[in-house]
C-alpha cells in the first residue's frame, strides 16, 4: 500500500500589524495580527524539496505590509479579501488563499493616543478559491467566501439563570439549581452570503445582538443562551447566513459558609478555572448546507 | 426563511486527574488532562430549555473520576474508548461521544518521587458513534475511532537545512540560504485502522519515526521534512492510517555582526516568536479517505 | 559555620471571589484575586516539621470567602486592611500579614447583566506589622501601610516621542527619531501615608493622573513620559506619598517598504514582543524614605 | 513638600539568542534570554529629557549579540559578568549593572540535531556595581555579585508527606492528613561568596541537593521540606552562602467518590489550579547579613 500526501497549506501566522493613519494632528489607529494560508499545487515541495512553487512565507508577511501602505486598512474584511485574491490571482501554483485578521480594540484619548480597549478581539477571515476551472465566473476574483466573529467577549447575568431536569445516572451529583451565575467567553463566528456587505455596520449588529440575547435570555442552559444569541443574530441580520458559537460555561460555585455559621444566599463565590463545560453550536438558515 | 439548529456538542473540558498506583512502597503516577465532547438528541434543551437529555457535565466530569477508580488507567487510548463506549452506551440520547485525553510525563526520581519531564505531552482522543441504525454491528461498541499523536516536542537541527529556488514575487527580499538553522514544535496526530493495538509500543514507535526523520532529513523545505516525518510513520507502524502535522517553522534570524567588525559564519542568532511560519500536511496511505 | 532560617512568609495565593450584593433586581458584581501571606515565628515548621504554630493556608481562603459575607466587600483598600488585621490580631504567632488583591472591571450592561472591561486590573495591597513591641501604639490595629496600584493599562501616542541625544557606543546603531510611536503597559503602584482615605476617588485620581500625563507629555525618552506620569500622581493626590512605575517599551518599528517601491512615512509599523526596554523609577515626596 | 526622583533603572528585556558552535560537524546549542538592567547618573532623562547619559536599549541588546561571538558562552554566570562589568566600565554614567540570564536546556538528538528539554530553566544574574569611590579595589571590575538558580523544576511525592498538627481557628476546616500528595514548582536562587567558581558543577551540585532533599525528606510541610531543600544545598556546596526558595504548593485533593460508592484510598486525585499555597524563605550561612 502506497504512502501518499493529502490535505496541505501553509503560510505565516501572527503578522503584527500597526497602522496609523494621519488626517493632520488627528490620528486613526488600526492594530492587527494578520495570518495567511495557502493551499494549491505545492506536492513537489513536500516529496522533493522542489521549492518552485513556494512563495516564502516571509513574501506574504511582506505583502500584508506594503498593501497596508499602498491599499489601506479600513474593514479588516476588505484587508483580508485583498489580501486573499491576491494570493491566489498572483501565484499561479495556489489555488486557495485563506488570510484571518484579528483586530485589537483601541480607545481614543486624545488626538493622537489611544487605550487598548481588553480581551475582546474582532476577527474576520476571507478565503478565495481560484475559478480557473469554471470560465463563466470572475477568474480574477475567484470564488469567495468572508467570515466574521469574536472572540473574548467575556458576558455575565448574575442572576436569571436555572439548571433543573436533567439526567440523573449513577454519577451525577450536581443539585439542581433555579438561581446561578451564567458566565462565559463569548467566541462567534458567522458566515456571510456575499461580499457587498456594510462590514462595520454589521459587525456592530451582529455584537449586539448576541449581547442583547445573552443579557435578554431567562436561561434554563447554557445551550438555550446560545441559541438565543445565535438566533438573534440570524434574525436582525439578513447578511449573515449561518452563526457558529463556542461557549465556556466559566463555573461560578456557591461557596458553603455553613462551617462559619453564615448562610450563602446567592452572594460568595468561588470563580473556578478548570474543568469547565463548554457548549458549542452552529445556527443557519434553513436550506443552507450547514457543516 | 427559517433559523434552524445545525451541528451541535458539548461536554466538560479539562478534567485534571492524576491517579497514583501503587504497588507497596513503588507508586506510579498517571497525569491526565481529560475531555469529554457529547452530540445527539439534544434540541430540546437548545430551542426550548428542556434538559431530560442532558447529562450535566458535572456528571461527566465524575464519570472520568470514578472510572479511574473502578477501571485504573493504564493506556491513554483505552481509557479514553471506556470513557466514549460508556457515554454513547448509557445515554440514549447521545449518539457520539468524543474523549480526548492528554497525558503529561513525569520521569522517576525514588520508590514514589518524580520530575515533570517538560513541555511534551502525549495525547489520544477516542470516538464512539451509536451504531443503532445498523443492526448487524455490535450494538454495545458502536463504531469506535482512536487518534493519537503528541504536542510540544520542540526539535532543532543546527544546519543540513537550505532554502532555495522558491518564487521571487515583486514582494520577495528573503536571500536564499543553503545554511539556516531548522526549529519547530511538533504537533502530531495519527489515526488507527482498529482499536486492537499495542498502544505503548506503537505510541513509542510513532515518536521515534518522527523524531528520526526530522532528524536524519536533510531538509530543503520544512515541507519536506514534514512529509519525510509522516512518510516515517507509515512506513514503520502498518497500524497507522493516517497522519496529521502542524510544524510551525520556528525562525532564527542570523544576526548582522557588521557593524560592529564581526563576521557571523552561522554562529549567533535571533530565536523569534512571530510571526512564523505554519507548515500543516496529512500523510496517508493511498485508497484511504483522506479529509 | 551553621546554617540559619533566614527571612520566610507563606500564605494562600489567588484566591479567586466574586460577589453579588443585591439591591433587589439590581446587581453589583464584584471580582476579586486575594493573596495571603503571612510572616512571624515558624521557625519551628521548618526546622522540625511541628505546625503548631501554622495557621492552614486553606483556612485563609475559608477566611477570605466568610469575611466577603460577613463583612462585605467595598474598596478593596478596606477589605485587604479587614483580612490583614484579623490575621495578624487572631495569630498570636504572625507579626505581619499582607494582604494582595487584584480587581477586575465590569460593565454593566443591564440590572444584572455585565461584561469584563479587558485587560486594565486595579489593584491594593495592606500590610499590617504587629505592634506588640510598641506599648503606645493602637495594640489591636498594629501598623499598617497600604498601597494602591493597577496592571495591564495599555497606552499609545501615535506622535510627539522624540528619541535623541544618547549615547552612542560602538554597538550603537539605532537611528536618531524625532517622530516614532511611544506605547507601554502601565504597571503603577502607590504608597499612602495613612489608612483615612476615600480609596475610590483616589483611585480615580491617581489613574486619571496617570493617563493624563501619558496623553499630555511631548516625550522626549520613556524616561521622561515615567517621571511625568509619577510627577503628576503626587502633585494631584496629597494622600499619595510615592509612586512606582514599572514601563515597557513596546515598541513599534517602521517597516523598511523601499524595496517595494514605497515610502513609509510614519504610516506601517510592526508590533514587537520581544526584547523589550523596560523603564523603572520611584517617585516620591522629599523628606520620604525611599526605598 | 517637593517631588524628587527615586530609585531608577532602565534595560533590554528578554534578548533571545542562540549560539551554534560548531566543532567540524558536532555543534553545541546555546540558548538565552538574556536581560540587562542599568542605574546610575540617569536623573536628566527622567527630569528633561535629556537623553546624553542614555545608552540605548536597542544597543544593549547589539552588545549581547557581539559579545556572543566576540567571546562566545561558556557559563552563564561567566556571560553575565563579562556583560555586566562591561556596562559599568564602558559607561561613565553607569554605576550598577545588573544581568539576569535564563538558559533553555536542550537534550542532543545527533551530531547537530537536539530536543528541548521542558519547563525547567537555568537561571544567573550578575550584578556589578563601580567602585570609583574607591581607590584601593580594582577599578576596572568593580564590586560583583553573582546568583545562580532555576525555575520550572516540578517536582511530587505521591506519599511520605503529612500535614497535621497545625493551628486550627474558626476558619478551619481542613482535615489533618498523614498521607498525601506534595507536589511543587521549584524556583531557586542561591548566592555566591565570590566568583572564581567552578559554575556547571557548582549548578548540578546545587540542583541535586535540591532534588534529593526534596525526595529523601519524609514531610510534615512543605516549609521544613524546603528547608531541608535549602539547607542540603549549603551543607554541599561551601561557594555558596545563600539559598531563596519560593515553592508553590500544588494542591492535589482526594476526589470523593463515596457518592459511586467507591472507596479513594489515596488513589484518584485532582490537580488543581488556583488557589495554591506559597511558600517562601531564605537559608543562609549564620554570621552572614540576610536580606
Amino acid at each position: 500500500m502506497s504512502i501518499v500526501l493529502g490535505a496541505n497549506q501553509y503560510g505565516k501566522a501572527e503578522v503584527r500589524l500597526v497602522r496609523v493613519l494621519r488626517h493632520g494632528g488627528r490620528h486613526e489607529l488600526c492594530d492587527l495580527n494578520v495570518t495567511v494560508t495557502l493551499a494549491g499545487d505545492l506536492a513537489a515541495t513536500h516529496l522533493t524539496g522542489d521549492n518552485a512553487q513556494v512563495l516564502p512565507t516571509d513574501s506574504q508577511k511582506n505583502t500584508v505590509y506594503a498593501f497596508a501602505r499602498s491599499h489601506g486598512v479600513d474593514q479588516i474584511e476588505d484587508f483580508a479579501l485583498l489580501l486573499a485574491r491576491h494570493f491566489v490571482t498572483a501565484q499561479p501554483a495556489i489555488s486557495r488563499a485563506r488570510v484571518r485578521i484579528e483586530e485589537y480594540g483601541w480607545q481614543r484619548l486624545g488626538p493622537h493616543s489611544f487605550q487598548r480597549s481588553g480581551g475582546e478581539v474582532r476577527t474576520a477571515t476571507a478565503t478565495c478559491v481560484d475559478s480557473e476551472f469554471d470560465a463563466d465566473s470572475d477568474a480574477d476574483a475567484g470564488l469567495v467566501e468572508v467570515e466574521a466573529g469574536l472572540t473574548g467577549l467575556v458576558l455575565l447575568n448574575s442572576t436569571d439563570s436555572e439548571f433543573t431536569g436533567y439526567v440523573k445516572d449513577p454519577y451525577t451529583t450536581l443539585p439542581e439549581t433555579t438561581d446561578r451565575i451564567l458566565a462565559t467567553a463569548v467566541d462567534a463566528r458567522w458566515r456571510y452570503q456575499d461580499t457587498g456587505v456594510d462590514w462595520a455596520g454589521s459587525y456592530a449588529g451582529a455584537r449586539a445582538a448576541l449581547v442583547d440575547a445573552f443579557v435578554g435570555t431567562y436561561s434554563l442552559s447554557l445551550q438555550q443562551t446560545l441559541y438565543a444569541m445565535g438566533h438573534r443574530v440570524l434574525a436582525e441580520r439578513p447578511e449573515i447566513t449561518e452563526v457558529r458559537l463556542s461557549l465556556p460555561n466559566r463555573h461560578h460555585l456557591l461557596v458553603d459558609l455553613a462551617p462559619f455559621g453564615l448562610e450563602n444566599p446567592g452572594e460568595v463565590f468561588v470563580a473556578t478555572d478548570r474543568p469547565y463545560g463548554l457548549i458549542e453550536a452552529t445556527i443557519s438558515r434553513a436550506g443552507d448546507g450547514v457543516g
